[in-house]
């Protein structure tokens, strides 16, 4: 099994970074494995930490209508170039951490996406150099209002809510560029998105350089390769399960207003 | 004088906080200011340190068409509601530093804007509570590709560049709500821009309750609070000024491509 990078929180509230053992313990690690982070002698037992996302984005920059399957079904055109767009790290939420239903909306739809981990600084990167700059894979949500989105036309509200960019449940160094991604709702066994992550118009390498063209990118940043078609909206109280294979299961409850 | 908050960097490569006196010497603060910063017993040489941008934020929350005489110039109405974009944080450039013109674009614009400083977590304020989030004032230019701007859609790219925002030159804690902010190109005497800050369609306490329902906003974060009418390009060689009284001047030059 690939190796599960980690991010845990104690019930002392310290904060580490981690290797997630087959027996859920965590061996702790003495810095993020992308800035050199080694193991520690310390391991803490399954009872003794609970999971953060697995790294704290100082930018989380999106790429939206980058599945064809999905431009068409919101009525658009492939765009040319990667539409980019933020979504502040505010949103960030671990696996298994309620999404909360802003009042300001009438519909929350999830958005499953491969995320790539940034490992080092990227700066003006060559499609080939923009390889060596992604640490490693996980899984997001992109929570959209979509009706916010669609009234502002500026996607930053409507994508800028507390809560909506569940990440995790950890990182993989390693990814076969035909993995399927899918999004369940519920106990349905039919999933709501099923497509593969090679069906992206710009693949992970081109976006990373595309990005580190215009934004410098920085060790623990988050890049979402956008959602493929079957984006649908949530009810309060329904549970979103996001699965891409060789990474694992990211899966959020919807709950109302706090 | 108002007191004058600043952040600055020592050859050694030092980070502080710390209060700019009249002799241009630096009073160095233990932490920032709105963490509860105290004096310490050092103080800076005005040859001994350089300015940084006045903080770091984690986030820069900017509103649109924010003066009904920018928004007309536009050929837009005013927003219903505060329309909020993000810039990342990678943008954030001091007083003097250099912006630069990126190659994607054939036209950069200055934006002068006034900047709030958030000191404490915001989240759900009332426009009352959302006064006392508010810890200082501060200057921006809300640098703009205008051609990519409206190219993309989304103001992302066109906003997002590396030194698209020049902010400082310091942090005062007070201001005057009709205080003019004026935007000068080079040694032409006559303002490009010039308007009170009461032509705000929503004020600075009306835009931090609005934000903070959307995100929380945290010590240190920065609201860009819209442009007056008057944007316009820069060439390669121009130095673009602004000023806001009752705060000072943040002057940067635009250079060619690194």
């Amino acid at each position: 099994m690939a190796q599960r990078f980690v991010r845990v929180k104690t019930p002392q509230r310290q904060i580490y970074y981690g290797l997630l053992q087959l027996d859920r313990t965590v061996r702790v690690l003495d810095a993020p494995p992308w800035l050199g982070g080694q193991p520690t002698d310390l391991t803490l037992d399954a009872d003794d930490y609970y999971l953060l996302a697995p790294c704290a984005p100082s930018k989380i920059v999106a790429v939206g209508k980058n599945y064809a399957s999905h431009a068409a079904e919101m009525g658009t055109e492939v765009p040319q170039e990667p539409l980019i767009f933020l979504k502040p790290p505010t949103t960030v939420i671990a696996d298994a951490q309620p999404i909360y239903f802003p009042p300001q909306s009438q519909r929350v739809d999830y958005e499953g996406e491969l995320a790539l981990v940034i490992g080092d600084r990227a700066y003006h990167c060559s499609v080939e150099e923009a390889q060596t700059k992604i640490w490693g894979y996980t899984i997001a949500n992109d929570v959209t209002a979509r009706d916010l989105q669609k009234k502002d036309g500026q996607w930053t509200r409507g994508k800028g809510f507390d809560t909506f960019c569940p990440l995790g449940p950890w990182i993989v160094r390693e990814l076969s560029a035909e993995a399927k991604l899918q999004t369940f709702l519920n106990d349905d066994p039919e999933p709501r998105q099923s497509d593969l992550l090679d069906r992206m118009v710009f693949a992970p390498d081109f976006l990373v350089s595309y990005i580190s063209r215009i934004m410098t990118l920085l060790p623990g940043d988050v890049i979402l390769t956008g959602t493929p078609e079957g984006i649908g909206p949530m009810q309060k109280g329904d549970r979103v399960r996001i699965e891409i294979e060789g990474i694992g299961i990211l899966e959020n409850p919807l709950l109302g207003t706090v």
